[in-house]
């Protein structure tokens, strides 16, 4: 007897619509057909009138991460349910690796902290240098489950950036155990020259926070990263791409046949820089790379329809007020004083990120709902290794599943969402579409607006990547 | 009860390789899953390592159809069997629209023509005129399930050439009615130019052939159909794209996210000018565009590797040795004489597409299998409106299944096909993959290398193309 | 003895500006080089402050040339009293070719009609059909001094139109004798078809005129000739080049080292279509192309700076007002009622060019001085075969050269120009940089504000182009 | 009375060739013209059948700059000799700057050792680290007369590798004081962790060379110098540029509008990396960047006819045998162990180069006579900030001129060449092209094979760019 069988509904996948009826047991979906095949199920939920989307995965994230003196105000279980909450069934963060942290002991440690998700988890391993002992470790991790590596090319202060020669050292060990290499690209000598004579020009303000790291800050570590990659012929995720020109940079290569793959985020999509212009409330949008206009949000729209975006992340990092003020000075009347190099960077996003797309993408006409579902699902899993597992409402599949109700309208504010901030980015915005159930491993964890899972039902995402992704036709 | 159930296969879609059991019942696809959950079944396939992939669409050839005096080898009954062995279950063809001839009129005869067919057929309408009559069809045969209209921009004496007037025209009512529009490009001029002073020259050879309708001929005819396919805002697919200058000429306006979409077949990708060096038999390659070098070839893998090239199709035109040479005049020797401009064009295609791009493509590890589904059958049923009925192995599908051994390995000769004629170009060709079974609607009509379906048994598709590959996003 | 000495003035050639004196002789430049050196001279110009260009070349004019049932207000001349006022000492005009004509009988009765001119003057043969006998005539014409062609890819009606096949047969000629072909490049199905449709519709008004003859309208053609020319393998001139695509769509061609050049026009730089949005006398804008948007005109001025814009003409064409609306009908208060098919199509512009040049380009930062001397100078006598005798001030050149003064500003009205025309599109502008001496041929022609040259004291350029300005390298 | 006067010569300008007779005194073009208005002279030259060139600037060369613990075989005056054979009137070299060395003091130095010069000499200011009193330094040794500085993204262990941070601040620097800043762009980390695995491997041999620095060692850093100084909006010229993959990148930003230049140099147009093939002498032809193949050696010559390429320089390094094989150790044959790391990089040129591109540019067909001028010298001139004193013959211009006999054929070998060496990588090549006489500010240096030249009769040349050259427009 099947657990779970839905019905009427229209079951998405990158390629097409069908109406089909899904069969789940043990976690998995069992069948797929007419109704009338699929035998008897101790539950029949029905669909009609709701898309049918594979679980989102969130493969960019920050949560239980030490960084600019901040931490976060979720931990990985409060964080699995907002992500229910945004039709989220598995996600993927980084170690947090320090110069000297083994990698192996970066993933074990990581691993425990995970644990108490009520979604599935997999996990990045951050690298900030190259040592041979570090090199060979990148191996072990792929074995153990871990085939994807974050570089940071900026944040040299912090002790995270990776120069030149650790991103070839990486790439060649990466290419050696069919790993895919995430990038951070932002230009560290044009952010950190920037800080230096804005600080010293008195330009610390919001508004300047972004010509601290303009468009070609991003877009030459994009070009470098790509040289690089195309050198030595390994596959490269450029993560949270903000603009024209740097989506260029690296589409040039994928037009050539290398396997170099894009991210974009939501903000990117929606928010623009002009949210810097608000004084007393600007350094809440602060991220890296910065927000930008409204015109270079269009040309990673065009990216997503013309398939060089390749996936979206959330890229959320969920400070606090608190947090994000925590370093700033006040003035006599109690209002900060602006100084954007004591602002911690990082906006959250990960329940919204569906929900978003769906409105500004779909609904607005930009895409399709198979986009959605190819850029926030099976791109994802089949980029970090998780495909068929995850990613696409298939027999054999992780009963995954996210219903979504294309004519429900919800107007997003903190007490709409579940990530434990008294504020949102997206504050008063009105999206059209909204994920009303959610199903991980076939049971409903999400359901009339309440969270039915269990903290610590997550179960580790042990990836392996198809060498189809990685590899370079070798021509 | 099911009847049929093939377990242990492996299912092929455009994303990714399933290990799923498949139930059909009534010519559809009942359900997928786990051979325990499908019920009974009155004959079971056990498709231990082969793959499944949705039966091959062939959207491009020409049977029963009078072209230059010639009329081909074959009728719609053999080439569907001939179309079997080659894992193809649905293919369509073009109305033989002449001057003065009803659209609605046309399509009436050639559904007559085709009903003999063993294979489900669809039908395109050609067009060679645009007076206000013909335009006001266009509705009409779209609404009859014949969506696709086909434009030749060269073939002026043969009575058939659109110009450009005639193509922004049928291009304004292929928009209205949500229409795709063939393309076959080549500039008229320059090949009528060439004729015309090659005569006099008396440069007609086989060798002269290519030279008569060189790269840059075709490039043109692609700009320029692209050029008013933008201005237009229509859907347009470029047929038989030989080489890379024409196909960056479409591709440049898809990246700008115009609808703009490009074929290309087997013979481009595999065969080349070298056989026209032939002096005997050089003239069973005329075909157009000409066959091009090697160089270009790759250009064309590359354009299916990054997704440039959407469909391939056979253009397939059976003539025989007979019809190939029967107005070219004879030596003292019984040896022909060469003259290109006697040799209808046309070369046969039909049953080899999919043994060669799973032999080229997939063996010679160039393209994946997944890939090989997409350009033969899922995005053909996209482009052409008949998916999800075809095009993909999916519950409530047809149950259009081939089934494909990757390790067969075949030698190509004129017995091994199914054509009624006795050379092939593939000849000698050994190529590795190979469909060995083939179900449309859920009955074997081609094992263990005979033919079991009927003639007749194929049916008109009623089609109708999604908006989504029609439209440009408006921005 | 020296008929003249210009001292101290800032000659200006495409590479620099140098600081020498020039003495003249016999009409021609004697020498260059410190007073001292140059021995004595019947009179002295003092051109301290002053810059000294090579004499403007104006090759895009239309004069006695009857279009659309109107010939213009001016003789030649009156024009080339005009011209001299503008800095131009050569112009050169097309024949007036009909069906029929004998392209050197044209060049006859051309020369005949334009020996009045009071400056010198060259023939470019325009083509309006290409049987043998007129194809025959191409190397007669280019012996004639007349190597450079004209096509016209629209004006089917106005029987001027060249088709592809003409166009290949044309250029096959060029090519073979040296002759540059210039191309009138708008697709002409796209603009009578809009002719048709629109007058169907009602929306004729001068604002349904841009509409009519789109960018892509441009783009397609201009794109055409590029490919027929690089089949060919003969150098062409796009002619009035108005906006960025129909410009990437030649400087592609360039790059790759094909004999591709680009003109454009003042009109395009400079005036924009919103001369279209006033209902009374938004015909008096009507040229063909029309005018485009001020975004279009940056990138025309890109161009111009990195080198793809390789010279600019006026296309003259002087209609009076009454000629502008002379086909129009009137409403009972007298006021014209729209009808943009009933306007003669064109814009003055021959006195002019210099001056927005001068204004517009060097006053406002965009180009430097150097810059202009190449596109109204050099560049057109390199082009058109009359280098060095004309386009450049050196010894033994002819002695035509403007004196410039940078700092003199000018407001453009009817009063101030010479071109008989009560209108002008430019009145109210205020340009900085004017010349305020012309001498041709030795010979001060305009001074102070005075005309003193001589009618038919122009002479025919007789005119051979270098082959390292038609040939493409080949590789 | 004139000191000279040139009769019946054919004068070379970018732009064209004039006849005209050239009057010379006191160093400087007195006038140009026609003999009879020149005035008498104390020496005419008959060049008749030959070309007058402006002399040949050489700005890329590095003489008695100690490098990889070598030093050279010539010293400045050597050199100048050996220049002047070559067309050469003028040179100009770095600074030889190591960490601590103030740059006005570096400067000063250069200008003693250069002093003993037989031909004018310029400085460009190497920098290899970037503190505020080097930053403060840059404005000082553009008003010496130095505005060109240099930067090496490579040579880290040399310790002269400039670091991302420092090319900003550079580029800031430069552009506030209209210096224009020369790149030697390859990526250190490519190199270096080449040089570290190869070296584990065993791979060291003269063909293992190239291999080490590929060219997307090059790309990456020529995309990496052009993104920084699109971001500062500074003037760059990447030099000695080897392939398509780097123009190409240099050239998407010229064609943008930003001032990036471009040089190669002979060698990378002439010689390809089948000079590393042997293996006893193989390790001479060591130079940075690598040479390539002849298929990017075409890639060049088309950068040259498009303008994509400015200039071009020798980059002579005219290393003995000796030095060039100082550190390899030797077997027990005698013959050389192949070890690339340990050969000083360099190769010769700095006679050889006008010959070469007269040779394989003008007397091959690629390019123009004018085209070898512009890139050999007045581009040069005009980016160094001497135009018009030097790069063109023009009155007031320095009388730097070269006669060029485009008959004259010689075969080049070490006895041919001036340069001390005893070996010539293009030893055996036929040159058709070839300076016949070479003349100095006024003075004949070399006539007859003889040099007549003085030593310490070269001077300093004081330098200021043409704010043109290093400003981007600023749309």
């Amino acid at each position: 007897m099947n657990d779970l069988v839905i019905t009427n509904g229209m079951v998405v996948s990158p390629y097409g619509t069908l109406r089909t009826d899904v069969a789940i047991k043990d976690g998995k979906i069992s069948a797929m057909g007419d109704r009338s095949q699929l035998g008897e199920a101790k539950r029949t939920i029905d669909a009609a009138g709701k898309y049918l989307l594979p679980g989102v995965i969130d493969a960019h994230m920050h949560i239980e991460a030490p960084f600019q003196g901040c931490i976060g105000a979720n931990d990985f279980y409060t964080q699995s349910v907002a992500a229910a909450f945004g039709g989220v069934t598995s996600f993927m963060d980084f170690t947090n690796t320090f110069k000297g942290t083994s990698l192996v002991e970066a993933v074990r440690q990581r691993k425990e902290e995970m644990s108490k998700s009520a979604i599935d988890y997999g996990i990045h391993v951050k690298i900030v240098e190259a040592p041979e002992s570090i090199l060979d470790e990148i191996g072990k991790v792929a074995e153990l489950g871990c085939p994807s590596l974050k570089l940071f090319m900026t944040y040299k202060k912090e002790g995270v950036m990776a120069d030149d020669e650790t991103m070839v050292k990486v790439f060649q060990k990466a290419k050696e155990h069919n790993a895919l290499t995430m990038i951070h690209a932002e230009n560290n000598a044009i952010a950190e020259t920037n800080i230096e004579q804005f600080s010293r020009q008195g330009k610390l303000g919001w508004t300047d926070f972004p010509l601290s790291k303009p468009v070609l800050c991003e877009a030459e570590a994009v070009s470098r990263a790509v040289h690089l990659s195309k050198y030595v012929g390994n596959a490269v995720l450029i993560v949270h791409t903000t603009n024209g020109e740097a989506l260029e940079n690296a589409s040039r290569a994928q037009r050539e046949g290398h396997p170099v793959y894009v991210e974009t985020c939501p903000q990117y999509l929606m928010l623009s820089d002009e949210l810097y212009n608000d004084p007393e409330l600007g350094y809440l949008a602060i991220c890296s790379p910065p927000l930008r206009t409204a015109e270079e949000a269009e040309k990673l729209w065009d990216g997503i329809r013309n398939g060089s975006i390749t996936v979206t992340g959330s890229d959320d990092c969920a400070y606090s007020k608190e947090e994000k003020s925590m370093f700033l000075q006040k003035d006599a009347d109690d209002a900060v004083i602006p100084d954007f190099t004591k602002v911690v960077n990082g906006v959250a996003g990960i329940e919204t990120r569906l929900p978003i797309l769906l409105s500004e993408g779909v609904s607005k006409g930009r895409i399709s709902i198979n986009k959605v579902c190819e850029i926030t699902s099976t791109n994802v899993a089949k980029l970090f290794g998780c495909f068929p597992q995850k990613g696409i409402i298939a027999p054999g599949s992780d009963a995954d599943i996210v219903l979504v109700d294309m004519d429900k309208e919800v107007t997003i504010s903190p007490e709409v969402l579940h990530n434990n901030l008294d504020y949102s980015l997206y504050e008063g915005l009105v999206v059209k579409g909204y994920p009303v159930m959610t199903i991980a491993k076939g049971k409903v964890i999400v359901e009339d607006g309440m969270f039915r899972g269990s903290r610590g039902d997550g179960q580790f995402l042990h990836r392996s990547i198809d060498p189809a992704i990685t590899a370079a036709y070798n021509k």
